[in-house]
């Protein structure tokens, strides 16, 4: 089956961008496409836990219909909070963005991120 | 591919549950079962990691037969401890439950969970 | 589809090894294949993260080209480290590994891992 690479991070000679992991933001293989874990922005992370998870869904939603679908056709995701006391904020913005009849399967623990500033991480698959 | 979603967690109202994010706990796509993380009833744990890790791995047979596939055909496991101590009567649970013939991949990390009386969460892909 | 397992974790008795759980390395279903998280050695592990880093890259190429594949087709990858602080050398090691026109997606997030000494795991899954 076909592998298509989205939005590769990669400066413009080809060799890595400084203090950034070479990787792919979408892979779609076949008929799934797997997300990178999505943050907020690391330099720049909006304060509090609704706002970043607000902007990680809704870079999510523009992942997945560069790769061509959408949120209807979610199969997975992984959520990783910096602090499980925000699992409430984060289950509210989750269920206002979900599609309530097609969500997916999830899996949420807490873990230490990328940048002291991030929040919310969500990592997802989707079919196409 | 069919997209096929079982045990979808939401009221009858179509509303969210309080408290709980809409999910489903199995998606199937293609041939590929995928279970949210499984953990014990967080508002009642059982006091033991061996007695919640039996009550998980119980779950997820159930959840895998709904989905019309059973433990033998398991394809990947991600498991998470709250506390790495109990690795070992984690796996002596594990060894007594899986499919020695037929193993699926597994990684196991530490991480605080969604409520602080679970000890042990398990997320699994199954083929069917 | 087919299912086939590589490098089953079990003893020459069909028992369980003593402390360990009963997985395969590897499962290959149809043309995508999964890697069980792979670490250094839990008993003698390299004493910093580069040199685990390596020897966890070489060990998954190993796999992967035991199922056939490499990591030209690399799909996603998770990576957990002990210390979110070495998510510097982890990237060096991961850019002069990794594929740069082929990249896989990745989630990166800190994690205690099954033993002390281990500082960083890794999990990919790979199209055939």
């Amino acid at each position: 089956m076909e592998i298509t690479r989205h939005a590769i991070v990669i400066g413009p000679d080809g060799e890595p961008l400084p203090l950034a992991p070479v990787i792919s933001w979408a892979v779609t293989h076949g008929d799934v496409v797997h997300l990178s874990g999505i943050t907020d922005n690391p330099v720049d992370p909006a304060p509090d836990v609704r706002s970043q998870t607000r902007r990680v869904l809704t870079r999510i939603d523009e992942l997945l219909s560069e790769a061509g679908t959408s949120k209807s056709k979610l199969l997975t995701a992984q959520v990783w909070l910096a602090d499980m006391d925000h699992l409430y904020d984060l289950n509210e913005e989750w269920n206002a963005w979900v599609d309530r009849e097609n969500p997916p399967t999830r899996a949420c623990v807490e873990a230490r991120l990328v940048s002291p500033g991030l929040l919310v991480e969500v990592m997802v698959t989707a079919a196409k």
